[in-house]
């Protein structure tokens, strides 16, 4: 397949190139003489495609449910008492529809938590044809730690769902069986200021003090959220190559008042990701849209307007999870995984003054005409490809059936 | 034409309905048995078009230009050269290009603030079919105020920069001609920390103060911003029933660090509409993008997740423009000008657990399939109807060539 004649953004910045993916790799990046298999992209914009780095995809049952309620309530009242009630099938259907959103924004992986049926999130996102990094966050499990470790293996991890939520024994566990298995360890850190008081209170330590006290901060080390942090919990991610994620939709739409300083953690070299966080607390899955919040709340944050640089604020949004995740995508280049979201011009992408601007605060999900994952052609013109349709229509009737029964239980 | 079988938002909340159009009205709202000429909608959302309410239409040409500058050097670097050098034809097709950008993410109608060449702006609108509301800024155009009187009529605004741009006399003199010729007085108020100080140097008053002291708030008055505003300025606003317009964007696109206070201006009774503010500071002129920031915003700013609610944002987004610019449209009702969008329902709005929610937190300019304005069905099935697209292409061609032009000037 010849991406031919797009402008690219390559590591030297972006270039009219062609790009040529040959089974799961890109085979080259520059002129190619390629005549067959080949997609016109003279009017389109061509980068990695999107590493979302934290989600609960089996939610989106629930999204939109309870808006207008405290957090208490709206957990409460709305989304635990559906939770319990969910079969298998509801993960598999729920997490497919979550695949084939994010796929259709240009997202081609993705890093979830999850406490039930792990293994159905699994095989909704190979159906739907997107890569996925499943956990069971064995805090919420309640399951005995001894049977996860069946569980974890190579392109899976290990998650605990919090410091407040799960014990000490279950995050050094799971840490230690995240570098047994090498794969990532997951957990939600500095979120809240009701987890920052439970961590003052119960530990003496603030959440990431408190974390790096258990010797659980490392490469391997995912924190999602990283909001509530001070300058000595930076200190103390960067020194451990932890790798932050940050949720801005989220972390707005929950009222949790922080936002991640990006920018004086950057400075301090950390490994920086994106995520949307669930469809329940979003309430989508697009990564454009993330994209754009992170860079305008940086520059409202620090009330600095040169912040939320757009070439930062893209590598934040691809190579760097894939570098988390340990996967070879998330840059084109010869001998990467294609992984690639080839993003066509239309009026809201016009002039083209500064493509990495224009991707960052001009374009969305709309653009998206084509999705490459780990070469595979899963988005054409705009839509899932045909041979998934069938899928993607069951996963659409599914959940609107179900979720009218939910509400009824 | 009509509408099959859609959920309805009406003021009386979403129902299952027919929606007839005629001509330029909305000729019927509920079951029909018209055969011919039929849109089926019985997997879409039916809503009101979006009324952006503050933008600078002409500044798209220079969109995604000098990203990552500080506010001053943007403006003194690269807009302000740019700007001089603007010919009419650049107005038109840039604000041709800026017309297209807002009917294909549903918006109807806007309101626009520029200080050259205005007529050009109402005839962008007017080829691209949508419906405009233009003003001569006098404070930026130095034009003779006299000279100006012959410009405003109605269907047209008149406007002054601001109150650190525009002299106090031509504040009184456009707001009387408003006032004169029963049309809008609009301007940009209490954007930034400087404004404030300098009003307060300058006139010993708070922005809104000042307005309130020179006579100009009123019914007419629409005042763009409102960020940095007292409780003793929000009582202001409501007592004189001015309109306000929250451009959540642009306020964190330029980092002014204020956040219009909509909670407590709505508790008031003011009229609260939304818009993107021009393509230059956003970058983008989408407002399902506003939509969702402004709701996001207000639960961030309060540390409240209750508020951002969706019905009232809805309204915001739509009816409260409308009113404000005395167009009898911005509900689905029958008598009512048919500005209409259609969004048609994708993974992203899957489960439909309750629309006005779906909209805000979920939906997305790629889920617009049909946008009417005035009657005329001028997006078809989320494309630009036919005749424009020679248009369309001419508009994306011109800006294309022309910005990089003005690089090289």
């Amino acid at each position: 397949m010849l991406l031919k004649g797009g402008t690219v953004l390559t590591p030297s910045g972006w270039k009219k190139q062609d790009v040529e993916i040959e089974g799961t790799v890109i085979k080259s990046v520059g002129p190619s003489s390629k005549s067959d298999d080949v997609i016109d992209c003279s009017n389109s914009l061509i980068m990695p495609a999107f590493c979302n780095m934290h989600t609960h995809v089996a939610m989106s049952i629930m999204r939109n449910v309870g808006e207008g309620l405290s957090l208490h309530d709206w957990l409460k009242k709305n989304i635990w008492p559906r939770e319990e009630k969910l079969t298998r099938e509801d993960i598999y259907y729920s997490s497919l529809l979550s695949s084939f959103e994010m796929l259709l924004s240009g997202t081609s992986c993705f890093n979830d938590m999850y406490w039930k049926f792990p293994e159905e999130i699994e095989r909704a996102a190979r159906d739907a044809g997107i890569r996925s990094v499943v956990s069971l966050d064995v805090a919420l499990a309640k399951e005995p730690l001894k049977s996860v470790e069946g569980f974890v293996r190579e392109g899976r991890a290990t998650a605990v769902h919090s410091i407040y939520a799960g014990e000490e024994e279950a995050i050094i566990k799971m840490y230690e069986l995240s570098q047994q298995k090498k794969v990532p360890f997951h957990i939600h850190i500095a979120e809240t200021r009701e987890e920052l008081f439970i961590s003052l209170k119960r530990y003496g330590k603030r959440p990431v003090e408190y974390l790096d006290s258990l010797g659980v901060l490392g490469p391997n080390t995912i924190l999602a959220h990283s909001s509530w942090i001070t300058v000595r919990e930076m200190d103390m991610i960067a020194k451990s190559f932890s790798t932050i994620v940050h949720c801005p939709t989220s972390n707005l739409k929950l009222a949790t008042g922080g936002i991640c300083p990006l920018h004086e953690v950057q400075k301090r070299g950390v490994n920086i990701t994106l995520a949307t966080d669930g469809p329940a607390s979003n309430n989508s899955q697009n990564m454009f849209e993330t994209l754009k919040l992170a860079g305008l709340l940086q520059k409202h944050k620090y009330w600095d307007a040169k912040l939320g640089e757009p070439d930062k604020l893209l590598a934040f949004s691809s190579i760097n999870g894939f570098k988390a995740l340990s996967i070879n995508a998330g840059t084109i280049e010869e001998g990467k995984e294609a992984d690639i979201v080839v993003v066509e011009r239309a009026p809201n992408l016009y002039p083209l003054n500064d493509p990495s601007t224009a991707i960052v605060y001009s374009a969305d999900r709309a653009n998206v005409s084509h999705v490459f994952v780990k070469g595979e052609h899963n988005i054409v013109d705009g839509k899932i490809r045909e041979d998934k349709e069938q899928l993607l229509n069951d996963a659409l009737s599914y959940v609107e059936k179900r979720a009218y029964e939910l509400r009824e239980l």
